[in-house]
This record gives structure tokens, sequence and C-alpha cells, in this order.
């Protein structure tokens, strides 16, 4: 399918399930694909952070571009992460997204070196010219260890470059700069703005953002459609009070023992062992080199599921 | 070949001569590799990060490792970066450096995800595993933004995971601690420091380092293997003034402007223009969306080079 | 005065005025405090980051209290900061504080030294047992460079250590954790959240934060006031308006050539050009080594209070 | 007295006894004082990081100032610490420290706030010029957040600003960078280059540093003089022998444990213990907040003491 010119509504960062043997769970992955379906989400982004892309190999992420596309067969788009570290790298990934047959890819700035704005500049537009696609640039500084500056992303929108921003640096202010001037300029239609967080979407919405990528999204679809589904309707305390209730469940991110792992591990597995216990994907198991949850943390993420009415 | 039970000596992190349309300049590369074997070095590091290895997508990185492996013929060890994101990615490129037919593999901690020492520790655990070769850590913060700590490295070496380090820190406090814990411990044997610094390597060495991986030895083997040469024969004053030429043509690195380019595109396109200045390679071109240094700037690299003796 | 049991509305971080020989201009001053009074603010913040703090001497700190306390007189609280690099110099700037008859201090946790999450814990047991007055927590990482993490605040405030948060963290994530738990426990009762946001105060509002604290309410308090205002009645459309207004003004702090300076002089440079041009405080000079706003730079500031309907 | 053109050897950051409630331990800091000139040091660095300048107040600065340069009585030469965030914050610490009678100061770039280098320029030439006292910069990124640019620096020496550099970085490079460029221009005399360094003291003054400031002097400091001595001598390999004995020593820093308390509390407080274990100091208490360590925690640190050869 085509992209609408503005995307909107809930477009989670799809997990990956694996097997214990660490390939991908496609039975898993085709539930999971459901289970969102189900929920009544607009999109889904495949291949992100939240999907553990970091940790896929080229033939792992494949394997998840076929399994989704062919499985949501133009229900409704897919966007795709193609996440690697510089430019050329990034087009080749770009190249199996389009083959695969995604509607849109989601690029990050260059990492592992050091980068500078104008460089920034030169590979979205790069990305762009090769991908043929629409083109969201993901801002997320705590992976790239570079924030995206409001002017460079609102000149590549207005050049056609970027079709949309996945704004997951949890600076709310910048995030609202860039949807201000982005409506108060004359020169740029058809940007989407998406926020990564799990925690402000009611307030992300208020502020004039198009759609939301909540990782968390993955345990609970209904929720966070809910969420915007009131939003959209102008009903905004109840948009609130179900955001509230997923506060409280995100909670369950900080069920890993620090000493023990990172937050990554403990994140992931636990957004894992969630869709494990509500029967949605077969193992919990995480890419390697990522520590397992234990009996007793999982547990807890049972007792948050317990809470939030999800179990 | 095999690699000696203890890596010493001058082994360059190899830069990667590109064709004005980005590919591999594979006759330029054959070219600078004979350069550093007649400097006299005792290996090869390819797909470091000198050798833009985050630029270079899978297909440019199997050419230089083909063509370095092919044209060098065993007559000295080739130690190859399997620089990814995390473990499966990594394991990847270590099955292809091994078919190629590398003699080691260099392997940083997993980057771009957050990470944890016990999952940095279960990273070169299986990497090891994977590659039945030597493995090299490779400590380089500033690109992969958490620091190898002393006692994962140690332990590590200790259980024979790792066949050396390749500290790339700047943290001499930190890697001297590591040479005389690793020479104290009864358990380590046959493990291999070297160094990244290109402004250090006579005092790395005096502290006990066995092998310095300078990127300006690209420009100007002769002087390491020089200055290693003269501290292995203990003429410690010697070294030092060759070191300290090499100190003032480093500062080479500086000469593109900060307000047009970052960091790395000013040092490594200053490496390629000298590396073209003296007729070694074809093209001082660097890999998107690196920003090419202008007339002026290149202008200097060459007055640096008169300066050191070089052009 | 006594606080609130909860501290609500507006309470700017007062600039602090200077002569050019850089003494505090106490006639500005208190010209700039009945602007604020005049703009219905419900509280006063001297002292913090936006009054150049760091850049004040405790003799300019002693003139500031005494001055702002004594021009109030009890018509509303004083907050004053504390700001200091460890415990016992902290406490000496609460005992100055107290002497002064302020009504709140506001803490940050250690900085220059590094820190950790049970030396910061004891810091603010200690300095609250010396102060006998409401303790607010600053949380204001870019400064410095440590995160007040959410358990450590719920658990000084539910001690009866804090009587509020002031968040300038930028995390509205986290935030709004800290609000929605501080709500959920059965121990912490009249906690104010404060966020020092300019750009997101009708969605911290909306969240449940108690009051606002923006450095850009020195120049527009009737603008923030009115938002307050809206909000508190309900009436969040209006209160968006405004605060979109806002944001477009807040672009001012941008005016300042980033080769020339650095962002703290370029936006408090802007603040202080702002409010000479609005006529309340006469010079626009900074306290050293802060680099000022030439003639372009401060037109700049005019065009944008003009766009804004300040001028 | 007056201060070498050159300051060279030895100059120990002392360390700040206190009493069981928090007061300078003025007999405690006389008997290190002794403790340090008995083991040859050639100068003494008070209210330095090591001193625990950061969580000193005003009136403790002043008892370690008089009871230091009282004692010390013109024998050999006082630098002072005037630790502040910003500007005229420092020169008040200048005022006292000059009134106190020391022989030079020693100044950070501002921290705090956000700085640029056209700012620090004109903090060091503010600071200098209040002075009339030899100025040494003193660049300590860890706690102040940036690092002092070898251009900055050295204009700033050939200017008459400043008298010498503390580099306490950790980046030996650019310390060498420094060395030699201050060598090759024309424009610089009688600068001091001093490390701040425990690991790499016979390296720092084989590229050329003139003296060495080690926060592990005052437990040892007759090593650090034989230390100095032998390179002093050219008896590199003694140097170096001894160097390697403090090395193992300086492992004493990380005995406290990382989940109970920061590494400045773990560090600092293997400093006290050991100097009380020793007998120098009567109590190991450190400044607030700082935790302290524990029964084992001490044990430890004795043992490191009889491995030196120092119980």
């Amino acid at each position: 399918m085509t992209l609408p010119a503005r995307l909107t509504g809930v477009i989670p960062p799809v997990c990956t399930p694996f097997t214990p043997d660490h390939q991908v769970d496609t039975a898993s992955l085709v539930r999971l694909v459901d289970h969102l379906i189900d929920g009544g989400v607009s999109g889904l982004f495949v291949l992100g952070s939240t999907s553990e892309v970091a940790y896929l190999p080229d033939g792992h992420r494949r394997v998840v571009l076929d399994t989704v596309v062919g499985h949501v067969a133009g229900r409704l788009p897919v966007l795709a992460g193609v996440i690697d570290m510089a430019t050329l790298r990034v087009i080749d990934h770009v190249r199996t997204a389009v083959a695969a047959g995604v509607d849109g890819i989601v690029v990050t700035a260059p990492f592992y070196t050091r980068t500078h704005p104008a460089e920034i500049d030169e590979h979205f537009r790069r990305v762009a010219a090769a991908a043929g696609l629409p083109v969201f640039a993901y801002d997320l500084p705590v992976a790239v260890h570079s924030k995206l500056g409001a002017d460079l992303v609102l000149q590549l929108a207005a050049d056609g470059v970027l079709a949309g921003l996945k704004d997951s640096s949890g600076d709310e202010g910048g995030l609202r700069n860039v949807i201000l001037r982005a409506r108060d300029r004359g020169d740029i239609t058809d940007f989407s703005v998406l926020t990564g967080s799990e925690l402000t979407v009611d307030s992300a919405l208020w502020m004039g953002a198009d759609g939301v990528v909540p990782g968390l999204g993955n345990v609970d679809p209904h929720g966070y459609v809910k969420l915007f589904d009131h939003a959209a309707a102008g009903e905004w305390e109840d948009a609130r009070a179900e955001q509230e209730r997923l506060v409280r469940l995100f909670e369950l991110i900080g069920v890993g023992d620090p000493v023990r792992m990172g937050m990554s591990s403990s994140a992931l597995g636990a957004f894992k062992a969630a869709l494990q216990l509500r029967g949605v994907i077969k193992y919990g198991v995480m890419a390697p080199p990522q520590i397992p949850l234990d009996t007793d943390e999982i547990a807890q993420v049972g007792k948050y599921l317990v809470a939030a009415g999800l179990l």
C-alpha cells in the first residue's frame, strides 16, 4: 500500500520474537502482528530499537521484513528501520526493505563515527535519493549520541527529503518546537511527526503530533489505540486516564536487576515476558548478548499485567 | 599465516582508498599495502575505524579482505575489524573474515544499544567461540560509548577468550594498569597489548605495550617502524625524537574547517590527502556522508608533509 | 510569609540585573520584581540558573536576597537557590537565605565531584535538617551532570525531607512518572511538582504539575500567568494557544552567534536584552565571562518581542 | 616565597583531614604537611580536588590556607585551588588566597553553567588580572565537563596569562602536544606543565612535563619523590620500577563497594584511611555527603600498604 499523505495513529515498533536458538520465531511474529492489528493499530514499524534491530543480522532482518510484509498484505502500512552506521550501509538495508515491499523507511543519523550537522544533512539526502520511498528521520540520541537539530529536520522536510520525524529523544520541548515551526512555515506539507514516548502520548498529541510509536504498544496495543482515539475525539480526560494506566504499566521495564543486566535487557526482556505471559509469543528469548530475566523478575512482570487488567 | 604467540611491532590500521564513485580502489589499496610493507610494518589491521569501516557496506568489506589477504599472501599477519552493533551481526562479519583467511579479528563492545559489563562479557565469549581465531578486544569509547573495564579484559584474557587488547581509549593510566596486572597475574600468557595512539608510542612501549596501531602510520610507516625499532633496541632518546617528529606531523588532522565538517572528515580526509600527495593512492575520496577537504586544506596537508620530510 | 502547603502557579526564576561594573543593579531588580508581581505571578525564585547564580559571588547573592525579600515584604513567597558543589557549602548558603527571610530553598545534587545516589540522598537529608524550611529538589542534569532518580525523590518526599521538585531535566516522561507515583503512594502529601520548562507548560499542568518556573517568564510574566489561569480553569485550548505564542517567542534564545559565544550567553543575553528593550531593567549586562550580544543580535530580540506583541 | 620561574618536582594535592564533626583537623593537617615535606616534595597544592575542595565551605578553605601557609613559612611554594563556578566567585577565592600568602593559584574553566572557548579565555584573563600571582590552568574534564583546548592554553601562555597547566584530563596525547608546541613556539617561556596522573609520571616526565601532582603522593610522598629524582637523573629504569610499585598501590582506590558509594568516596576514603593507618592523620573522616569506608574496606587498604612496604 502507499503511505497516507500524513501518517497518524498508533504505529508500534514490533518486537522480534526468537526461538531458543536465536532464529526469528516467525509463527510468533505472525501472532504478534495479528495481536497488534486486532488492537487497532494504524501501521507497523519493524526493525526499530524495540525490535532489537541492533542485534539482528541481515538474514534475520530479511525474515522479519518478508514475514511481516507478507502477512500484512497491504492491510496497513509497514515502516522499516534501516539502522546502520553510515550512508552506504544504510542504503544496502534500504534496497532490501524496498524489495520486501515496505511503505516507508526510518533512518538515524550516522553513529559509531563522529558526525556533524553537514554530514547528517548529506546522509539523509543520499539515503532518500536511493530509497524512492517516504523517509522518516529517527531521533534517538541515547543510541546515536547526537541530537537532530530542529533547523536541519525542518529544512529537510521543506526540501521533500523527509516525510516525517520519529522523535525518541525524550525532549518534548524540542518536539513541540518542530511541530509548531513545521506548521508555521509555508513550505512544509504532509510532514508527520511521531513520538516514540510511552508516557506522554496524550500531551504529544495535544501539541500536534500525528502519531505514536510506543514500545509498550506491543504489550497493550488496545490501550494505546484507545488513548489515541480518545485524543482524536477530543475526549482528553479519558485519554489522560488511559495514559495514566499505561504509565503505571510501563514500570515493568525496571524489573531486571541492574547489578546483573543493563536497562536494554531489562526493558526488552519485560516486553517479551509480557507477550509470552499474554500468550502472544512462544518464548521470551532475547538476542545475545542480552541477559535473560529470571523467574522472579518474570513473576513481577505478571503482577504488572494483572494490575493493568491484561492478565 | 598464524599469528605469533605475541603480536608486536607496528600494525597500521589500513586506510580504504575509494574511486570517485565510492567503490574500493583496489589498485590503490594494493599500492598502500606495498607502501606499508615497504615501511617495515609487522602486520596489517584492515576494517578498523581508520579504514572507514563504519562507512563500508559488506560488499566493500569483502573486497578489502580479499584484496589485502590475497596480496599479502601470508607475508605478514592480517587482523580484521568485525565492527557491528551486537553479537550475531559481529559473528556474520567473523565468518566472512575467517573465510577470507585473516589471522585474527578485532571486536568492540556492543554499541547503539545500551550495554552492561555482563553483556559485554557474554558478547566477547560468544564471538570468540564462533571465530576459532585469536580475538583482540577493541577499546574505543569515542565510538562505542562505553569503556572496557580492566577486570573484564583481564578475566577474558585469563580464560583464553582474548588474545590481546587494542586500546584506543586514550587512557594511558588504564593501559598501564592492564599491562602491569596482566604481567603480575599468573594466569595470563601471550596476551598482546596494542595502543591505538599516534602520540604516545614511545611511552606505551616503555610501559610494556607490545605493539602500536597508529592511523598516521598509513602516511609515514617508516617513521613508526623506526620509532618502534629504536624502542626495541633500548635507544629511547632516538625513539623520542622520532615520536616528536610524528607528533608535529599529526597536527595535519586539524586542517578541516570545524564549521564545515566534523573531526572524522578532517582527520581521515587529511590522511587520504597525504597518501594522494605522496603518490600512494589515486584519489583522496572519502565515503559519504563525509565532507571533502577543499584545495586550501589539502595544501595545508602538503605543508605538514614537507615539514616532516615526506614530500 | 509561609509557603502554602502546596505551591502552585507561576514562580519565575528572577533574572539578576547588573550595572556596567558588574554590581547588582538593585533599582532594576526592584523594577523587575514589580514587573513580575504586576504580571500576576504567585511566587519568586531567586538565585536559580536563570539568575546567573553560578556567576554571582556570595556578596551579590546576599544583595539579591535582601533586595527581593525586602521589597516583596511578604506579599508572595520567595524561594532561593542555594547552589553550590556539596553539602557544607550549600548549608552556608542556606543559613544566609534563612537569615534573609526566604520561604523555601532550592537544592541540586552535588556537582563538580562525582556522586552517587546514596550520597545524593545523604546530601538532601543533611541540607533539609540544617534548613528548617521547605526544601525543593532541583533536577538540572545539564548543569549538575546527574539525574535525580524518581525512587530517590519520592522516598525523600515520603520522609518529609522534600517539599517539592523543580524539574528542569526536560524529561517529561520522568516528570509524569513522579507526579503519578506521588499521587498513587499513600505516604506523600503536599508535595509540589514544578516544571522548569518554557515550552510544555500546558502539558505539564495537564499531567498534574502544580506550578511552572519559566525563565522566559521574566520577559512575559503576563503570558505565563494567562496560560496558567486558562489551564486552572480547564480552558485548555486557550492555554495551548497562549503556550504556542510563547514557544514562538522563546526562539529569541538563539540569537547569539554560536561561533562567538555559548548557549548560556545567548539565552541569558536575550532575556536581559528583552527586559532592557521593554524598559524593565537598565542594562543588558551579564556577569563575566559571558559574551555580550552585539547590536544586530539585540535587534533580533526586538523583532521577537514585536512579533509576540510585547513591544 | 616566590615561585621558581619553572615549577618542577612533586607537588602533591594535600588532603584535608577532618575531625569527626567535620571541622578541619589542623593538627593532622600540620602533620600531613610535615610528612610531605619529609618526603622531599618541592611544593604543595592545597584546595584541589583531592583536598575535597568541592566539599569545603569558605571558612574551612581559609583555615586550610592559613594553617598550611603558616606552617610552611616559606620553606617551599604553596599553590592554592580557587575552585568555583565562574569568574567573580573565583576572584573572591583568589583574594582570600592572596591574602593568606600563597605563591600561585590553580583555576578551572567555568562549570555548572554551559561554557564556550571564548568564555573560558575571558575567564582566565579576568582571573589572572585580579590575581597578580602566577596562574595555573586546571584541566579536569571529569569535574568541569569541558576540556581545555591546546590552542587556548598555549595562547594564554604566550600572552603571559598562564604560568602553567595542571593537566588532570588523562589525555596523555594532548599533554604531549601542549608540551611540544610550547617548546616549539618562540613566544612561550617559563611555562610549567604538571600532570595530575598517578600512573604515568615517568612517561609524562619523559615527554617533558615539569612536575607531578599525584593524589597518591599524600600516602607515599617518598615514592613519588624517588621516582621524580630517578627521572631527573636519567635513571629511567629505576623510575619505571618505582612507578610500577605505585601503580600497584593505587589499586587501593577501588576498595569501596560501588553499590554503596561513588568513586570519589572510595578513592578519597582510601587515601584518608591509608594516612590514618600510617599514623599521619587522626581520623579517616570525609566531608559529607561522602560515604565512609567500612571496617573490611579499611582492612583492604591496610593490605595494599603492607604490599607496598608502607606499613
